[in-house]
């Protein structure tokens, strides 16, 4: 409000007047424009619809533009800003992307420009211009960061109840529902081979996307599955069965009948593997643990690491991470075979887990390295636990499968936050301090350089 | 690309280098400038450590404003729209809110701007800072709107996965967690009255924030159960605890010393209260089910319709919505009782479970009205649809606790989705509908009138 309220404050009134005007008259032309540039887009145009875009969006953008530009009152000045942020929050309940909406703005503003660049048609002096182009812009501008703002934060509320959404449909009773719709797919293959067993002409068939079986499919199974590579084979499936091997069989030539017969029933059995597939490995898919250790797996190491960044930026909580490999790793599992290894990391993970506190997180990170993320510590602590930790490693008497009895160790790197925004580069560090501590002979913690790691880039 | 390939052929040569030179001349300044605003900025500066904008940023700054305004030739572009998607990327993990560096960005494009408007250095004629201003514009603009695309695809990616992590973390054994925590609490009070009992000078007593308790809290707990009302009360409570109490009774006057105790003994008591509600209310903040008929809840209502949305625009597949009232349901409740009511909402919603097909969703929108969206239907069948689930509604013998049997009609509102991105919209016409249904005699459908919703206003 503030910034808006400078923007205006330092604009000459009759600058703000004559574009007031200007773009009154070039209210039409505007918006015009703007859709035309919009429904040109093959992205932006999906959003749109020629004839609402007509009845009510058109002369919505006049408003829009005649009220960003009007010399407002200051107590008008609330109202303002707030439908800028009521528009960042349609675009984001109708997931009209951020950038297309930008895009479009850039166009509007180009065009505006334009026109009180044209020092003829303007009716104002240099310095006039000069604060014409400032304002256009700067208005402009501003209208679209506050857009942003409510239209980030809406959309990551609408992402995670997204999210919420499709892990409570997970949740639900799967077995069930799975047997429902193997039993719906077998249906659908009767259907239609009853309707070819009765013959007669015209042949009419049953979609397979059209059954009950598809539509679930399509607005509920395609989604919780979401990201499962069979999804996009189970539509290939229903799109070859629907457009290949049904209007063949429609056309009801008797000779090539029973191989059709055969590809249908080759493609039915196929997607009843695809399906029984995605039903299995949804559990595999989902969960955030390892298998076989049961610590977290990478999966949340992001939204755990961002946690912590931000309670050290803004509660100065500093923490560290840790980053422990098993030395000789590779031996246990040529010498003492698969079995033996998957023991080593077994305990492996239990004793960390028992060496750290219960607001501390462990992760898998790898074959045989682990992860740990130990929150409240100075860098000394955070040294000194992974020393302790080295050692008692060092001390464990890791028992085999067979009975046997076998020492290891382990290399630690340790990398506390000191301030850097991007917890990639924290893990960076971590990473060249752990490879030192096995270059320097194993079994052994590094801390790293602050100037160690690669140099990150960002910019604006 | 394409995009970025005009405006760079739209701008004459020699004006392209002089703003290269410009900004060649310009970088340092405007790389302090553009720091000492986010700086001055009390949200953006959480983003940045003083020590690292120095070392690194302030570099990388100069680099992106150099990249961008080079001269380049048509091979590198590839390259640097690449950098702006990745720069978007950095963004999104660490956090770093859009429209604060679209901030940051207004402010450099304006000093830049400013600078070649000051025609007397600028060594360029009048046409000529024309096409200078664009390309600054532009670019600028442009390099945002990539930044953008790939940030708030990013963005909606960690929300979805830190969502995931919460109920991930919900779906743990949270008993054994909650028992867990109360004995570390009471643990810590024990540890502080002990210490308190052996006396001595000067008195050191552990804070709450650091036991194991307080650091579970804030680094899981408080994650956990965001958006609790309580979670809020927890950080009170820590924080007067720690602040306030913690210190005078650290300061060993022995003749307030019993009071200090009671009042400790208090606020560890609210303390365990808070956190066994915390455990105990999660389920009920979790579910997207109705406790009473196990229908959907308006919790997933968003994310549902806006796929129906997204699959009508993209593959033209129609839906409609149905909003359905129990008639006189109130008199239910006060001729029959509660319970009869609760039988009566069970019973409807089981029909109407029973009458739709899998891939259709039936919500329990509020008091005694259902929300029905049926899929790839057109206008007529859902109108079909209705009429035949008011007809069931009507036949059906509602059987209540007592043993008696109840008719009852319902109204329903019918809107077809016609083509408006935001489901909103869709929602207060089957709303307008429904009134309809009801001013017009109960026990009927009526469709919704496409022009008879109220006008929603999408700038931009």
């Amino acid at each position: 409000m503030a910034e808006w309220r400078a923007i205006v404050a330092n604009t000459p009134t009759a600058v703000a007047q004559r574009i007031s005007a200007l773009v009154h008259d070039l209210g039409d032309e505007l918006a015009e424009a703007f859709y035309a540039e919009m429904l040109a887009h093959p992205k932006a145009k999906l959003f749109l619809d020629a004839d609402i875009v007509h009845q009510r969006l058109h002369a919505s953008m006049r408003r829009w533009l005649g009220e960003l530009f009007a010399p407002h009152p200051p107590e008008a000045l609330p109202a303002i800003v707030a439908h800028q942020r009521y528009v960042g929050e349609v675009h984001a309940r109708i997931q009209l992307p951020m950038h297309l909406v930008a895009r479009g703005a850039r166009f509007l503003k180009g065009r505006l420009l334009s026109r009180l660049l044209r020092r003829a048609d303007n009716a104002l002096d240099a310095d006039q211009t000069e604060a014409a182009l400032r304002y256009v812009n700067d208005l402009f501008d501003l209208a679209l960061e506050l857009m942003a703002e409510s239209y980030v934060r809406d959309t990551q509320r609408v992402a995670r109840t997204e999210e919420a959404f499709r892990l409570h449909a997970l949740s639900q009773n799967l077995q069930v529902e799975r047997e429902r719709q193997r039993f719906l797919l077998a249906a659908w293959g009767q259907e239609v081979l009853f309707a070819l067993h009765r013959g007669g002409q015209p042949l009419v068939l049953p979609t397979l996307r059209g059954s009950e079986f598809g539509l679930w499919f399509l607005h509920k199974g395609a989604n919780l599955f979401e990201g499962a590579p069979e999804v996009e084979l189970v539509h290939a499936g229903l799109d070859h069965i629907d457009g290949t091997l049904l209007p063949q069989l429609q056309a009801g030539d008797a000779q090539r009948q029973p191989v059709l017969i055969t590809e249908l029933q080759t493609a039915l059995d196929n997607l009843q593997y695809l399906v029984q597939m995605l039903f299995e490995r949804h559990i595999e898919l989902e969960s955030g643990r390892d298998a076989l250790t049961r610590l977290l797996n990478r999966r949340f190491l992001g939204p755990i690491l961002a946690r912590e960044v931000h309670l050290a930026q803004q509660r100065r909580i500093p923490f560290a991470l840790l980053l422990l490999d098993l030395d000789h790793f590779k031996l246990v599992n040529d010498q003492h075979g698969h079995d033996a290894g998957d023991a080593v990391l077994q305990q492996t993970a239990l004793l960390l887990l028992n060496h750290v506190r219960a607001s501390d997180f462990v992760f898998r990170y790898g074959g045989e390295e682990f992860l740990i993320v130990l929150v409240d510590v100075t860098p000394e602590q955070a040294l000194h636990h992974a020393n302790k930790l080295r050692q008692r490693v060092a001390e464990h008497g890791y028992e085999l499968p067979g009975g046997a009895t076998l020492r290891l160790t382990t290399s630690i790197g340790v990398a506390p936050y000191q301030g850097h925004p991007d917890y990639q580069y924290l893990i960076r560090q971590a990473d060249t301090a752990l490879y030192e501590a096995k270059r320097g002979g194993r079994n052994r913690v590094v801390l790293a350089d602050r100037a160690s790691a690669g140099e990150p880039t960002i910019g604006a």
